[in-house]
Parts: structure tokens; C-alpha cells; sequence
């Protein structure tokens, strides 16, 4: 076996993936587990508390670690969460993104290993946002930029759309300075996939709506880029740059139904049309509060699922945006990166 | 039994409810019954496809009738949608209040009686809206203004908030004109009640929910006016109006958690201040269309539940609306004035 560099583990609410690196930062090996923090092995009447996350992460890399056994293990997500294995702190944003590294917290395993859990990113206003485990995508998204991009785009907005869509803005250094750190200055959440899952399975919206599966029958799936019809999309993302749009989400979405009772939407374009209207409304406030905040960027970076992105390169496109591209693997060079901030790895 | 000039029922989804009214349209009886369109009788197996509808209608007024076989006999909602008893074509707005009545459908029942339906309103545009059974409250209310208020108050705005809030735009005549009919101009629908419901039942918002019922025992019920606290309902009022209430519906909901983690908020209090959330940006969007719309109103009038209606009053006091008033008794006002219209009575 080639040696082992770093053990790394993505440990979030629904999965785990863990990535064994070689001495270059490549990615060897990758596994795919199914347990999340909230879908843990289960374990025996009596066994110790936390005896689930035990048997996860030996499944995960306790043949890796048996092998090389002096490899640190580093983890990002809702491991570090109260309902994880070690509750982590929150880091205060704005944060240098070379700071987030500096606050590792540990914890012992049976077998004698110590796990380093990354913390989650906190900021404090009248709506105070969290994140666990975007900040290690957001390093990992910086850490691929090359020193021709960090001198061409000082403001950079990077986002994560998903069940909770998080956009984050970021302010590089030039490279030419000294601290060729990036501020993390200030990140917002939008709950816009979760809520048009609500939406099509328990409320009146979805009544009408229809999907098909590979075979042609009907399915009641319900993620946002499962969508399959691009003009009830694009007509959806219109929506809220329209005067009607000024309704915002709460009104604008009955819409879905209506155009389905007067013809104009089948079962399977209303909920392409509902995702649309929902991006629509998303990145348009967005950008409401970016104008807000005074922040006038140069790039925007998507991270995510190929297909979501795709979706949400449409819509940016659609809300006036340039400049925009996906991050690959950033959650792997996220890890390495924070590895090499903590002197995990040299 | 008092002489019945007048048998109406309001139904909907959800429930019946029955009115025998008098020659001076007073109501001498009122039924409710859990007989909703969706909720009918269980009929017995190889009945008529719309024996339902027949047996809850006789339980709801087969005595009356019985009584005095010729009364008229008129419903409001959505009895006369595609899944009513008969489905009534939507009339078209901008529509005169006194013209809604023109055009009732009839049904024949079993026992020969007639029933005939209130057809409900749709308003074509990008975004179309429609509503059945609201229409016969916007009548009814109209109906209770007196010839004073009418001359003082050209522009009102109608609020029926509940599962899908409407808002309705009317411009009243002068009652020194001849025609004395008011110009249903404009509606919109806020789906505000449904989406709470949906938030607090079926996201992580609802995780950290609590609600404790008379007993003291903690309960689930999601409903916007089972709320109770009322800080933490005005706190959530206010955040529409904020810098970060740009962000809109999608963004600003994760506040109810994230106030949670961070100890301001307790498991009431982030129901409380959800309701609130979503309601002041009901409110706000509403504005901002009436602003759109160009529609400067003198009057604001409330339909529905007392506790919910109080909640919206203090909800549009905070965003700046003055000469609100609650309507009491719109349906059955509204069913009176429609037969009148439709000349079943005189």
C-alpha cells in the first residue's frame, strides 16, 4: 500500500466519506459510508455512548490506521456538532481563512487514535448563521485558485447550494502581499432546498405535481435538481424579476398550482417550474443583500452536486452574474489544506 | 319552527357549516358538520358516484327543507370546484361585487331540491390567482359597511388570513352614485398559513420546536394562532423590515434555529417568532405590491379567526397601516347578499 499521508473524513448528518492521501495531497483511496451522524451503526444494548461513532469510523479507516498507524486523522461537519461525537466550538466570522486550521479540537478513540474535528463558522447579528463543514469546502474551493486568479479577483463570492444553500463572501489578499491569507467575511443561508422538498411532499403544491422514473412511472422524489424540464425552470427563475415577483416566496409559489388549474403546467413542469421560482427568489435576494453589504465581487465559485450547479450557473446567468465556476473535490483539498494549517502535515 | 326564508351553506375542504336564516335574514340555526368535500360520509360500495355530497347535504338541512320545501337553497366554496358537486366556471376579475351573484350553477338533488353555487373568482395575469368561498366573505363585508363609511372609504383593502391569506383589492362607489356596486379590482394569495405549517411539521426548524398544551404537556400542533408568546411573535414581526429581511423567506426562516443555538430563543419561542417571521413578510410583500399596483387605500378590513385576525392587526400596525377593522360574520352576510343578487329572495 502506498503510504498513507493523511486520513480525512467528511462526517456529516446523512453520510461519511473518508479520503486517504498519499505525501503530494492525492487522494489514494475514497469511501462512501452511510453513517451520518444521524444513522450511526447500530450498536449493542449497554455498549458505551458513543460507542456507534466507534464502530463508524474503525468501518471508515481502522484498516488504514492498523497499517500506518502514527497518520493523523483530520474530520469537517456535523461531527463536531452537539449531536456529534465532540462538540467543537464555533469559530467567529470574519475569520483569516489560515486561522481556521489554528482551532482544532481532538478526540481519543478506543483504539488509541486521536480524530481532529474542524469547527464550524459562527456569525453573530440579528440573524446570527452557522456552518459545519462549508468552511472546510470554502478553503478547499481557495486553495485551488492559482496566484493569476488571486490577483485578478479580490472579491470572490462562493456558493453551496443544497438543502441549505450557504453564500459566502470572501476578500482575497493580493498574492503579492506578505499574508497571503483570504478574509471570510460574511456568509448567509438560504433553507431553499429543504423547503421545496416541504413544499411538493406536504402541502397543496405537490397534489398536483407528477415525476417519472427511468421506467416512466410516476415518482414522488423531491430534490431540487431533479428536475428535468428546463423551460418550466427558466420560467420559474423569472418570476422573481418580475413586478409579481415583489410578492416574494410566500405568494409567488401558489402560482405553481394556478398555472397547473388554467393548463398552462403539467404535474411534471410544476415542480421544475417551483425549483426555478425558488432559485429565482434566492439569488435574487442574494444579490439584494450583497448590494446591502456593499459587496462588489469579481468571481463567483459554485461548490456541489454537477447537476445542481448546472441549475444554478442558469440562474446566476439569469440574475446578471459573470465570471462564474465550479469547484471540484473541494472538500478533499479543504481537509488537506486545514491538515497543513494545523501542522498535521508538513 | 320560525318561518325559513333562506338555507346557505358555506363548504369547503374541511367542514360544512349550515345557516336557516329568516325574512329579515337573521340566523335562527347554524350547523357545523365535518363534512368537508374531502372529508364526506363513507358511502356503501356501488353508490351513486355522488352520494356522498347527497347524504352530507341531508344531514346538513334535509330537516329544513322537509319543513318548508321551497326555500331557496344556496353554497359558497369549494363544493363548486373540480372536486365539488358541480363544477362552477371561475368569473373573471376585475369583476362589480353586485354581478358575482349573476351567475350561480345549479345542482339537482335526489330528493329534487336545487342547490345552487357561488362560482368563485380568477384573475388571469403571469402569475394567475384564484379563490373560492373568500369571494362570498369580500360580499358579505362589503355588505355590513354602512352608507357613511362607503363615502369615506373608496379603497379598502380585504385580509382573509388563514392557510392561504388572501388580500382583496375593492374600489368602492360613492353610495350617492347610482350604482351602488363596489369593483372587485385585485387579489393576491399568501400561501402563509400552509408554509408554517409545513416549516414547523416537516424541516429542521420544527426539531427544536416546543409547544405545551393546557395541561402542560408538550404538543405538536402547527397552526399560525396557536401562538402564545407574544415578544418573541413581535421580534419576528419586525425582521421583514430589517436590512437582512431582504434576504426574504428562504433565508431569514434559519433564524428561528440558529436564535435557538444560540440561547435567545426557547422551543415556544421559536414558533412564536415564526409566526411572526412569516407573517410580517406577508405584510411587507403585500405593501410592496399595493405600491406596485398604485392602489392607495382608506380602510383595511379583516375576515376569520378572532385570534388570528388580532395577530395580523398588530402585524399591519407595525407596518404602518391605520383604520383596521375586524368583520364579524362575512360568510353568512355574503351568502344572504348573493341570494339577493341571484333573485332568490327579495
Amino acid at each position: 500500500m502506498t503510504q498513507t499521508k493523511l486520513i480525512a473524513l467528511d462526517w456529516g448528518t446523512s453520510s461519511l466519506r473518508a479520503y486517504r492521501f498519499d505525501v503530494a495531497g492525492r487522494v489514494l483511496e475514497q469511501r462512501n459510508l452511510p453513517w451520518g451522524i444521524m444513522h450511526l451503526p447500530e450498536v449493542q444494548m449497554g455498549a458505551a455512548e458513543k460507542q456507534g461513532f466507534e464502530l463508524a469510523f474503525t468501518q471508515a479507516c481502522g484498516d488504514w490506521l492498523h497499517a500506518t498507524p502514527q497518520t493523523p486523522v483530520i474530520a469537517c461537519g456535523m461531527i463536531g456538532s452537539a449531536q456529534g461525537w465532540c462538540e467543537v466550538p464555533y469559530q467567529k466570522v470574519p475569520i483569516a481563512s489560515h486561522e481556521v486550521g489554528g482551532q482544532l479540537s481532538t478526540v481519543q478513540t478506543q483504539d488509541g487514535y486521536t480524530l481532529h474535528i474542524v469547527p464550524g463558522l459562527i456569525q453573530h447579528s440579528i440573524l446570527p448563521n452557522v456552518m459545519r463543514g462549508e468552511e472546510t469546502q470554502v478553503i478547499g474551493a481557495l486553495s485551488l485558485l492559482t496566484e493569476d486568479s488571486k490577483e485578478n479577483a479580490r472579491n470572490i463570492l462562493i456558493g453551496l447550494p443544497g438543502t441549505h444553500s450557504k453564500w459566502v463572501q470572501v476578500q482575497q489578499q493580493p498574492a503579492s502581499l506578505q499574508n497571503k491569507s483570504a478574509l471570510i467575511r460574511h456568509f448567509d443561508t438560504f433553507m431553499t432546498g429543504e423547503v421545496y422538498a416541504a413544499l411538493c411532499d406536504h402541502t397543496i403544491l405537490g397534489r398536483t405535481m407528477r415525476n417519472k422514473d427511468s421506467e416512466g412511472n410516476d415518482v414522488n422524489a423531491c430534490t431540487l435538481n431533479n428536475a428535468s424540464d428546463n423551460d418550466a425552470f427558466l420560467r420559474g427563475l423569472k418570476v422573481a424579476q418580475t413586478a409579481a415577483g415583489r410578492g416574494g416566496v410566500l405568494a409567488t409559489i401558489f402560482s405553481t398550482r394556478t398555472l397547473g388549474l388554467t393548463g398552462v403546467l403539467n404535474g411534471i413542469e410544476q415542480r421544475d417550474y417551483l425549483s426555478g421560482l425558488l432559485i429565482g427568489h434566492e439569488i435574487a435576494a442574494m444579490q439584494a443583500l450583497l448590494e446591502e453589504q456593499t459587496f462588489q465581487l469579481d468571481h463567483v465559485i459554485l461548490i456541489g452536486n454537477a447537476t445542481l450547479c448546472a441549475r444554478y450557473q442558469q440562474a446566476l446567468a439569469a440574475y446578471g452574474f459573470t465570471n462564474v465556476d465550479v469547484a471540484m473535490q473541494a472538500t478533499e483539498r479543504g481537509l488537506w489544506a486545514l491538515a497543513m494549517q494545523a501542522g498535521l502535515i508538513t
